[in-house]
């Protein structure tokens, strides 16, 4: 799930209840609502990707296009540290679009769904006289792990973040690999307390962790792992703070653990994790800081990613 | 799960396994994707709903489009035979709403949740300069009846149908009753062989039915029910064939359990329940056989619906 726009998912939210059912064990607010099924538990999210905003179908090809929509939902469920289950999968298709457009479009999901093991088992396809739109719902399975709430961090975790951080427009924001099987190894490895795919960026998005867990945050500038792209960009470290669509994971757990992950890390993947701050006692009237140089503390605010940004009168975002 | 446009589906399903998996029952082809959690089931299904196609926001109200579009899916629920247990809603809003607009969607979205027991546990919303888009995933949980899928129709089987059929175009569509608890008694009273709801319209599903089945079938035009609206029409049994969106259930059970249905539904349900053919052995060439006067028998194609009817210059559909 995404942040919402003009408040409106925090407005379902706050109605009767959020979604509230027998059957819901977490509802709206977090990267995947919990169901039980029985004794079982069964998670979903879904992600509308729209042309001009998520994607630009100028400049990438329809399947980077179908590949980039099912793995965003495919990093949520990472972000549970959850497997797979399905994804359906609708379709709003240009007119122009031909037969072969579409196979393009759907051989892209294809990709992503073989290399994620995600079944696709259901869609609906429309053609209209407007942009591409996609929706993918995503359900996931726990098989064994318990799905990761953002809600759970303490005072004292450790955070840290896999990957390198910034600069994804540059390219990575359509061929990035949603972290499922190492979110599933960290979570074997120790009990992590929270934890978030990094889609609207570093800050913004361990700022959802601090408002869910009630905590604030402590990041240390020259321990946050700088991707290559964002070292070309004029302010590295801002980049790889409020830049949108890593597809990283952020995790918080209790600093001897990570301790522990951190040494054993290297001989299981060939993903970087790095720790890169602290959980502080929660204020709400600030939630982030940043400490540079070892001592200089400074408060950082989200400052997250606004998705592709388009340009021209009348369609600023909201 | 909708129609297919430009074979997209079809494709889907042709392409390896058409998302079969270890935990796929039921993948693309029925009103409800059906996999395997566990010892549970759960099922799923997507709908996605654009403005100018499957309603006109210049003729709905927002309360009444939101209460479709999670309607729509709640159909293919009661197609199955199942019970709602949650659904996800994302959103592309176009720039000029405002939030007491959006409010306002959620709200319809809102009346049809609580209707049906259907708590919605996860959304998605994005706002751009394009209409309005919306598309609902929706899972199903069986609680104790076994879905019912279109592809068990047998060589003698009764076809019965709910409600009254035709002309759901001059409102109907817009405040429909999803069949959920019909469809879950018929399913608890007999064996069901085949189930579907009627979104293409009768003689469209019905050849879902025959194709999925392997049959053929033969209608009664006399039997057939005609809604008032449809009989306000220059041809009201064209109507009642073939106008999409009337969501009522098209069921094929064992003539003597039909017998049974029909004799005791009365006292259960004030819905009626109808009588309107039989299924035959399949012929690939003629799936759809009509009689009128009792004899006269006609091939019947499947002259299904075609959503929302745009007019002008590159705007037709595919």
């Amino acid at each position: 799930m995404k942040k919402s726009e003009l408040g409106l998912i925090e407005w379902i939210r706050s109605q009767a209840g959020g979604g509230a059912g027998p059957g819901v064990l977490t509802g709206i607010g977090d990267d995947m609502a919990v169901l039980a099924v029985g004794s079982e538990q069964v998670l979903i999210t879904c992600d509308m990707l729209l042309d001009g905003v998520h994607f630009d179908s100028s400049q990438a090809s329809l399947a980077q296009i179908g590949y980039k929509v099912l793995a965003v939902s495919l990093s949520d469920c990472a972000a549970m540290a959850a497997l797979p289950l399905a994804a359906v999968v609708s379709v709003a298709l240009p007119d122009g679009l031909t037969m072969a457009d579409a196979e393009e479009l759907m051989a892209g999901i294809g990709r992503a769904a073989r290399r994620y093991a995600c079944p696709v088992v259901g869609g609906d396809t429309t053609s209209w006289d407007k942009p591409l739109a996609i929706d993918v719902a995503l359900l996931g399975r726990t098989d064994g792990v318990e799905p990761v709430r953002r809600s759970g961090a303490k005072v004292g975790d450790a955070i840290l973040v896999t990957g390198a951080l910034g600069g994804s427009l540059a390219g990575g924001h359509l061929d990035f690999a949603p972290r499922i099987a190492e979110a599933r190894l960290l979570a074997q490895m120790a009990p992590l307390h929270a934890l978030i795919d990094l889609s609207d960026g570093l800050s913004t998005d361990l700022h959802h962790i601090c408002t869910e867990s009630d905590v604030s945050a402590l990041l240390d500038a020259e321990a946050i792992p700088i991707s290559s792209a964002a070292r070309q960009r004029p302010d590295p470290l801002a980049a790889a703070l409020n830049d949108g669509e890593d597809f990283e994971l952020l995790l918080c757990t209790a600093a001897a653990d990570a301790q522990k992950l951190l040494s054993v890390w290297p001989t299981q993947s060939d993903v970087p994790l790095s720790l890169v701050g602290q959980v502080l006692e929660g204020d709400p009237r600030q939630r982030l800081f940043l400490r540079r140089g070892g001592q200089t503390l400074q408060s950082l605010s989200p400052a997250g990613y606004e998705h592709f940004r388009r340009e021209g009168p009348g369609s600023s975002r909201k």
